[in-house]
């Protein structure tokens, strides 16, 4: 039931094969992993036809620099290799057609499953997000606008949150460019507040990727780069999704 | 307007004072800082009179495994030294009376604030938690129930929820500890999956204080330590509140 726990990769010995370490993921296959290259990932995670709402798009509540920001990044999408990525109600949704390589608790799927950065479906209140994508240069930037639901100090985006658009800008670049899957470690320097209602950037990129780990960084800041709200790093673990076996 | 940054204290040269690092903070006052001590602290938190809703509460969505160590540490606060801290909508409300040693952006009052953390209104939805605190132990523990609205991988809670709700321990505790009210950093080793509607016990140690700045650490398991989520750690920066002018 809901009390079955996965164990993951982290902390349990470097370089030690995931399999060995955590024989409780019955169905890893590590030779055939990580054959998919980023191009095929990201034609399968761009859907070009579907019914599902995207809530990767503009919306009265998206203020004026991240509103042309957005356009900028779209126009660059049309000729310089940036891609932007679709962002659903849940990742049940971005991974149709595909099942995790273990076990998912049992429960309702009566449940309204959202992916915590798309819990608040009021527009402008909590996560205004949009990431984009290049391949080739596996660099990300995504644009986030934080509502007064995400408040901590009065005023301001709490920590949480921004750690929370970092991790989720993370997962998706890191499965995107290597088949990423699990967050190992996360670390941030926080350097300043970001107002609640403002635009922060935060710039993506792939550091290395070895030893079935993902090496990311980031940096926040404002639009016009003056003002850094963070700093931050993380690895991920390789991890192939499989196709469902109806397929 | 929104837009107005506040530089707050990191990386920017070990031990320099914030106030030449920052002379945008035109209201802080080091020489008269951390006066304040944990007990009162902890006693101007705890309102014993408050009309406010207080939503570490039991709720027909917490398991059973929540609802029966919650009951224990309750026990405990009777003649123990354990606190259970109230949790409101907003951050506005735990400091009314004071104000930020800062400028605040300006906004419309009529703006719905919430604390990031209570930012979902339907329980069991989002977070249900419960923070306990031991004043002369210096030591935390927090009850937390993700739900459905936490999702990432699909069936366990988003690593950013955890590292909210990790934030949220963190500040609530540095707050009442030592007057720590910024984050200047969070680094969190991920060792386990959170199965959605399972209880995460954290436990929260201050490590120490020095330089005006609060070092702790945390822990994250499941209820019977067999399973550890996550192991972290965080620093904070001391920052006086002020009272209100008009007290």
């Amino acid at each position: 039931m809901m009390r079955r726990v996965l164990q993951v990769a982290a902390g349990l010995g470097r370089h030690r094969a995931l399999a060995v370490a955590h024989p409780i993921l019955p169905r890893l296959h590590p030779a055939s992993a990580f054959g998919s290259s980023t191009d095929t990932l990201v034609s399968r995670f761009c859907l070009e036809k579907t019914d599902l709402k995207d809530y990767a798009l503009p919306n009265a509540s998206w203020c004026p620099d991240m509103l042309s920001m957005y356009q900028e990044l779209l126009e660059k999408s049309k000729d310089s290799g940036w891609v932007k990525l679709p962002s659903f109600k849940s990742n049940r949704d971005h991974i149709k057609g595909l099942k995790l390589p273990f076990e998912v608790p049992a429960s309702s799927d009566k449940s309204d499953w959202r992916i915590f950065p798309r819990c608040i479906s009021e527009e402008g209140q909590g996560y205004e997000y949009v990431i984009f994508f290049h391949p080739s240069m596996k660099k990300s930037v995504c644009l986030f606008q934080p509502g007064p639901f995400l408040e901590g100090v009065p005023g301001f985006a709490h920590g949480g949150s921004l750690a929370t658009m970092i991790d989720e800008t993370f997962s998706k670049i890191a499965y995107l460019a290597g088949e990423g899957l699990l967050t190992l470690s996360l670390n941030i320097k926080f350097k300043s507040l970001i107002p609640v209602g403002s635009l922060a950037v935060l710039n993506v990129d792939v550091e290395k990727i070895e030893d079935q780990k993902i090496h990311l960084s980031c940096i926040t800041q404002s639009r016009d780069q003056k003002t850094v709200y963070a700093k931050s790093s993380a690895v991920f673990f390789q991890l192939q999704l499989e196709e469902e076996s109806s397929q």
